[in-house]
Parts: structure tokens; C-alpha cells; sequence
């Protein structure tokens, strides 16, 4: 069941994620009609979600004969033990967590400059210190790779986000969790508060 | 394509990147007949991995109408960016990761014993200190959380790992990028080499 609390409303939210991170699941049906789920690396530009690979396999027979995917990308920001909140009960235990899903099909991309393009946003995103030749389609060292290379375009016909942190728990026991998360202290749980006190009806300042 | 020298082969080392992972992304066929992703926390015990969830929605739905589903279980290790071996062209730059793909139908598990063992299994993995009363089909106290809760299997029916730490470079390219990560050090890059050791067939111990 989708439940609306946990939905981020926020385009530019779901855009900033996107900016964080560097891998995602792309889901599609395979040849033999069955659901395939493959880990990617993507760059995400102007509703438009890259990612590369081989030019044989499976996705790219999966996809031509049916365009139709999802990918997903997802962070867990902390576990929230049930002891934070209950002191018998397992049921509370829980991840707090953001996802983004993105639906819509997806082409290869045969345009040299426009592969050159989604290779660099790629690169970017993962060595934004740079320490390489601009990637050129002009480039005659790297014309051949880049004829090698497949590219993917997803076109994102619907894109929406998850984001969980406690919207759903009354305020009384979000203030433990809270409490929880101040005393353990793990890397992360400092994050983990700031997202709370960003899509928390009821959180006040400490 | 799928490359030979990334598989797993050994079903020990799939275990145990089970056994360290916590969640993955479980793919299946919508209602609607689209490839739908979403990501889970999962337990893997003995051939069968288990999720828990809402009896509603559009997992329990798109599975119920057809069971096949493939989840994923992804970890990257580490960038290598594209200057650890090569001083021009960006194409060196990789993810060094390990992931494992398995497939299967899920089935809904309505018997309360096994729902009670599967979401223990769940809970043990991310919270392993206890600090709860065990779940228990037998205990009042967890009985209508238990009728509520929905726990899916997925019966195992193939499962392939993929480790890739460099296995494809030849050994002068290799000694480049051991030597990048032992310069780096990030929090992950020892972890790395040891992998790196532990799968290329020409690592030697420097």
C-alpha cells in the first residue's frame, strides 16, 4: 500500500537525490517474459536518466523488444531499532529510508554527440575532480569507444518519490526515536535527525 | 553481455554477501503489465528469501496475478576513477562491486509458525542485539500484528553472483589501480584490495 505521508511532494527534493547518488536497479521484462533487475549506474539530466553498457545481453534484447522499464534508486538512511520506541514488541523496528521511481522507456541512444554527453554527466557525477580528456565525439582517441559503448535513454514518463522518516508515528513516539538516534550517534544519524525535522509534521527543535 | 570472469562461482561467497546486505530491489510484472521495482529488506534463509509488507497494494496484487519475480542484491566497493591507470581517456573509470541476482516465484506465506520464523530472520539480521520478546505465533501480544503483516517467499529457483574487482584488467593495469586505492584510502579501499586479492587470478601479494 502507498501511503501518502511518506510521499515527497517536492520535485526539487526528488531532483537534489538524484544528485547524490550513482546507482539504481533498472527493471525490465526480459526475452523470456520474465522480470529482469539489473544494478546501473546513471546519470539523471533534464528528465532524462542515462546509463551505459554492452552493446549484446540481455538488456539491450529485453528492451528493444519491449522498451517498457523501471528503475529504481534508494538509500537506507538509518535502522530504527524497535527498543528505541518499545520495549517488547519487534514490531517497531524499522528503516528510514529515500527512494525515487521512474517509469518509462527506454532507447538506445546512437547520436555520437549525444553519447559523448551522457558519458560525461556519467563520469561527472562519479569523478567531479575530472582528471581525464574531455569526453569528445571529435576526439579521434575516443571515436572507437564510443562507437563500442552502448548508451541508454530513459524517457521518464512518471517519476515519484519515497521518502520515510517517521511521518507516520505519533509525536510522542517519534521524540524517542529521536532520543534513540541522538544517544547512538552512528555515522548517518546526524543526517538522519535533519530529515526528520524536514518531513516531520510535529517535530519541534530540541 | 555477461562476462565469465565476474561470476561468483562459488555459492559460499553469495551466502555471505547475503548473509553482510540488508535489502535489495525486488522486480515483477504490475497489473498494469509494466516491469515494476521496489526495493526491500530481506532475509535470506536456507534457498528462500523472505520480505514483509502491506497485504495491499500493488506488490501483492502484480504478484499475486503473476508470482515470477527477480530481486537484486547490490553493493559497490569502490569508484576507480579513470587516472588510477590511464592519464587521458576516461574509460577506465569503474565501480568495483559485488552483486546477486535471483529468481523465482513469490508466494504469499499465510501459516503463522513460518511467518513468525521469517520476520525473526528479518529482524535478526538488522537489529542482532535483541531487545525485543522473540516473535512468537503463540504470544497474544504479537498475534494481530502477525494477522496484519504480510510475509512474501521467494522460492529460489536460479541465483547467480557477480563480483567485479577488476578481473579483466591484465596485471600492469591491476598494479595501477592497487596502487590507487592504497594512495587513496577511503573508508572501503582495504576492504577492496582484499577482494581484489581474493578474485584476480593474477593478484600477488605486493
Amino acid at each position: 500500500m502507498r501511503r501518502k505521508e511518506f510521499e515527497a511532494a517536492d520535485y526539487e527534493e526528488i531532483e537534489r537525490f538524484l544528485a547524490e547518488r550513482h546507482d539504481g536497479v533498472l527493471t525490465f521484462i526480459g526475452e523470456d517474459g520474465w522480470p529482469k533487475a539489473v544494478p546501473l549506474n546513471f546519470a539523471y539530466l533534464d528528465g532524462k536518466t542515462y546509463f551505459h553498457g554492452s552493446k549484446q545481453g540481455e538488456k539491450m534484447k529485453g528492451l528493444a523488444a519491449d522498451p517498457r522499464a523501471e528503475f529504481v534508486v534508494y538509500e537506507a538512511h538509518a535502522f530504527i531499532p524497535s527498543y528505541f520506541s518499545d520495549p517488547y514488541l519487534a514490531c517497531p523496528a524499522t528503516v528510514f529510508f529515500r527512494s525515487v521511481r521512474m517509469r518509462g522507456r527506454v532507447e538506445q541512444v546512437e547520436d555520437a554527440t549525444e553519447k559523448a554527453q551522457a558519458l560525461g554527466a556519467l563520469l561527472r557525477s562519479m569523478q567531479p575532480e575530472g582528471g581525464h580528456a574531455p569526453i569528445d565525439a571529435g576526439d579521434p582517441k575516443y571515436a572507437s569507444s564510443l562507437r563500442g559503448v552502448a548508451v541508454m535513454r530513459l524517457d521518464i514518463e512518471e517519476i515519484a518519490g519515497k521518502f520515510k522518516f517517521g511521518q507516520n508515528l505519533s509525536e510522542p513516539r517519534l521524540n524517542k526515536v529521536l532520543q534513540g538516534l541522538r544517544d547512538r550517534d552512528r555515522p548517518g544519524d546526524a543526517r538522519t535527525i535533519e530529515e526528520i525535522a524536514a518531513h516531520h509534521p510535529s517535530y519541534r527543535n530540541p
